[in-house]
């Protein structure tokens, strides 16, 4: 589904204006452009890079996905790829989105829905017929600066899986198999987010140093502020790898000293069991002499005998903490 | 709360100048200017960015807070964030304060109290009074001196909680539940610590490196001294991460010695307890012909056969310090 | 085997062109040569050599292999080492193509068939007879694209096998001798691909980053474009190693979770054994009066107490979870 | 206590120099002054720092010391920090040392006494006195490069604890609660080393690129030699740490190790003295036709069937090699 | 010992040149001057010394040996420290070699027998005779290109050991002293060897990158090719490095794999015996009415009950894979 959104400062505001009057569009000084093409047929793709003449190569990157996160430069316009961040069943999933950013329009191209994209569509339409146009390095800025925004409710929610981790770990005890089992999927999603924000905060540091051809210089700053929040994202995310790592460690720790526990108080009472058996063993041998066989309460005294053996190592065990 | 300090060359220091005069303040050359805001309403920060002209970028950081430390450079001033670090309850929290600093003025946001800020504003007031405005490079200076020298406490608490914890490892044994969680704590807090104190480093080294406009070239002795501290900090703290993990290492193998040591002993111990009990299982068998069992001391010399079967054991196994 | 592709703008496209008119055809500015040299002998190698009059140490190189992936500037050509990944019998092996490029030849040395070779070579001299000569630039990019492409199934052939295990690790139990060997082989594999790209990834750096003398500006888009794919492989690469460390983590959690639940079961059983045990023991004493041996029921009596001493104990250990 | 050194071309070497007579010397363009300070008062230091007018920030780092090894530059002289390394008690110490670096004066302050300082002054004295002055280049020089010469002995005391410990792990077995707090101690020392060799190295970098105001360019390579003497420390501490990991692992892998073969041997021993009592049990029992009860040698018999099955059981384990 | 070959234009090539006529020859515009020092005696190294005058601080490096490798630039000559490997007792070994590197001269300094020195004297002599002199890069480069390639039959050697221990760590089983101490004696010979590469690496690079005033710019290619051996060296160590850490995590888990099995069957084993032991201690009590001890087949049924027991549970326990 193709949206073209488009604004000159004679006309104002059009949306959802057709396909075909773009390139008029596009000549004109004063406009400035966005095309979103969410769920792309590649005969929507073959349209649009007919209409902007967009190089092959970013055209088969639009049309394969699954790019790394990264900004290309190419003779007119620049091709980003982007990641939004959701959580999907507890779980966060990255969803890819494509930028072509020349000096008047913007392309964006993505699957499904991006909660960003709408967002961004709205405000930009409002200021847009407020303040009129302000140039497409602020309209590629608040696009990102949407997204990233978006990571921060993902973030928190590994934080508040990583707590709840944590508790799980010294509260109760025990090695259950479904906490090793979510120490190792949140590893893996931490893995996955990393993957997206490493190259993003490469492409970020590209915006913000380099004085590109496409924005102002007085737009870096506004970049450095998306840039910011990537790295306060990253950091976020490394230290839940470091805490994840330690969480582990406590994990198996604690494994191990259960079975030091468990250990220690099975084998202290297969030794008092033993002891009484040993006793009863004595009693029960055959030898014609002895004395205690024939005492009248010889039953009892042995009987008090086992007790007595078995409380005191109960005793003694429970002084040295094996029991 | 809102706070101003003026001096001005002619004037001399004024105290908590009513927030409307801060412009006429402002344009005059000789003055320098110190804003504190603690635990700012929006509208308390609408007014102060209304009357500095703050770029909203800024003034959104400021608003939000939770920022990593930074130094972003807008026109006509410096926006920084920058953390200090108190002891709460044992552990150390990180406060945020937010610093605009102008060619002659200082805004400080921060919540709650931060105890840098009033001494630093003391000392200030005493020393502009006696040696006159010496500029917004050192004013920034005595404030970030004194922020970064309250790490030093909090990291030394860090090391008297390590050396407890390295002294628990070895001295008694046994695999607590607790040093554990004290290992995890720890670990915890260093990150916490960390994750603040590298950005600071990053910061101090632009103020270091770069001729920043705002301030002149012979402040930047200052600056490196406060950079040195950042990093003696950061190093004691990277120490620490290596001690702990160190000490981790050391407390999972003291709990797999102990764990030998038990299972040494327990199973030495039912060894001789089954010697025994075999003795007694011996005469205790119905044969028809057994000379023992008619003997006068035959019940004497089981009994005797046991002990010395149980002490020859007990001797080996002590010899082979399995017991 | 020698393979000659010589494109003239005047004669066309010629396929297996003799050695002997090499020299001939390089003189003119319009040819463009691409000898493939497969399974080359050190003869074959030594006419090459001679032919083109490459220097006598990319000589050695080309006829030694197992070179690291480089790129090496000579006089007049650029001598550059790159893999193939193929998998063979489940696991990947990587395959060595040498390239000698000159400013209108190429020359390629590979030792089997490398698919990458003959796919581009198909591709090059339909375009070539279509659109003409685009210049080495296009041809080296074509061939490295290929290469490159061909990483992508042998990548996802890896993140299977780590699928696998994973689920290994978690569904059954059990610390299997196959699952540790399979996660030791896809270490070692994962290594063995690292350690081709890790070098690659800086050759493409040369390409993208400076200006070779030999292929065009216009074509570092190309060159960034494999950079990118080389890049994403990568990042898979390092993703992979540690989903696999984690598995490896969670496969000996897994282990010692599961000697915990073997040494609980085994152990309580064991007691409970001993506690029957110790209660027939009592009853085979052989004290005068022991009034239960006189009983009627006295046999029942002692069964019962057996099964009911160890139904007790294992409703207890359920209840504590050790049996 | 403060002890002045000066030389002057037209009056050669005097030791001892009262305090107030060094800024009449200083003036001299000929004269080389050394002032090393030891134990210093305050009022020592606030002596000094008069004399030769420094910086109050190079003065509170002096004064405070336990400073991060470092050069700063300021307005007329260098103010450095290292570090001495001596062995006390068989543990290395580090000993603070502050440098003043002037065009034509040397001032050293530290703590106690430092070998190194006494050993350069005598040397210094002697050469000063037979080749005159050569610049305070080389006095810095031979300084420094005796304080680094002294890291080698305690290096080396520090690669024979880690033989003796390798000995320990590999030789006799166990996992002794010694050896543990040997590791630990050992990485304890080799960070603490660290931490001091690591801005040490950044030091003399300063001092080998950049030219130094105060230092001509033909020293350079005395500095490089200081320099190259640090990394080769450098180099054995991250050999040793990486030494001592791997002896942890083996410490870790022995103690595991020592655990299974325990186990194994006391498990087989228990078996075998259960399968004995299951005879001597069998024997026990009380049915009223038994035959083997009423063979003459029944009791031999069964003595002899337990000795038949221990003997059994024995070598079946030994040839299992789990006794 | 000391070994001086000359060869000059005019003369050609003189071997075994005495000392005393090397002055002579240095001047000449035309000669190349190799002097091999082998074992050198502190007065050796004066004479030569004195002969080419060379810096005190380099003389000082080539008495006392063990220095890091590196390259020193020297007034007039290049100081450089190399170390050749070989393989003694199955143990790699570095053997450090010093290089004084002038415009036409190159002196070699070292301890023992270094079979590249005399192979690449050989070879050189045979290839000055030929073609006349070549420059002494070119003669730095064969010697540095003649150590290097002893480094592979070397690292070939660690490969063999590491597949030896992979086959060892899963082949047989147990967890045996020697292999534990054959990964320790590995990770110390790559730890040796990465200690040498490391600065080596550093060595190339100089060589590589800057226009060294003695050697002219076309050598680069020459030192470009030791460059790349040296990193190809380097990747395999690094590579083993990460294999051995693998291999010893694998042997560490089939330690614990192997302690699991060995558990698991003693201990079902031993409850196998007390399930016996059980029955035979009911028919040993002694109840007045036990029916079954007056049952003719009494005896033969307990008997019988006990091995069904006992099969039931070896059934039990090996379909739940214990036994």
């Amino acid at each position: 589904m193709i949206k073209v959104n488009v604004h000159t400062d004679h006309r104002g505001l059009e949306n959802n204006l057709p396909l075909e009057r773009i390139s008029d569009t596009l000549s004109g000084d004063d406009s400035l452009l966005w095309v979103d093409v969410a769920d792309p047929t590649p005969e929507d793709l073959r349209l649009i890079g007919a209409e902007f003449a967009f190089h092959p190569l970013a055209m088969e990157d639009a049309l394969r996905r699954h790019q790394r996160p990264k900004i290309d430069h190419y003779d007119g316009f620049l091709f980003m790829v982007f990641y939004g961040l959701a959580t999907d069943d507890g779980r966060p999933v990255a969803r890819e989105i494509d930028l072509f950013v020349g000096k008047n329009y913007l392309v964006t191209v993505h699957d499904g829905t991006l909660p960003a994209v709408p967002e961004t569509a709205d405000r930009w339409c409002e200021n847009v017929e407020r303040q009129g146009n302000r140039g497409i390095g602020l309209l590629v800025y608040s696009l990102l600066d949407s997204i990233v925004d978006g990571y921060f409710p993902v973030v928190d929610d590994l934080a508040d899986r990583i707590e709840d981790l944590e508790a799980g770990v010294f509260a109760e005890g025990g090695s259950s198999r479904d906490e090793q089992a979510a120490i190792f999927a949140l590893k893996k999603d931490l893995l996955a987010i990393r993957r997206v924000l490493g190259p993003e905060r490469d492409v970020m540091n590209v915006l913000v140093r380099r004085d590109a051809p496409v924005f102002g210089g007085e737009e870096v700053v506004y970049f450095q502020d998306v840039y910011d929040h990537i790295l306060r994202v990253t950091d976020a995310i490394d230290t839940y790898r470091d805490l994840l790592s330690s969480a582990l460690d406590a994990h198996l720790s604690m494994t191990s000293y259960h079975l030091n526990e468990v250990v220690k108080r099975l084998t202290s009472s297969s030794i008092i069991l033993m002891s009484m058996t040993l006793i009863a063993g004595i009693y029960g041998m055959n030898f014609a002499h002895m004395p205690e066989l024939d005492w009248r309460l010889g039953y009892v005294w042995a009987l008090g005998l086992m007790v007595a053996v078995g409380a005191a190592l109960v005793a003694l065990f429970r002084r040295i903490d094996w029991l």
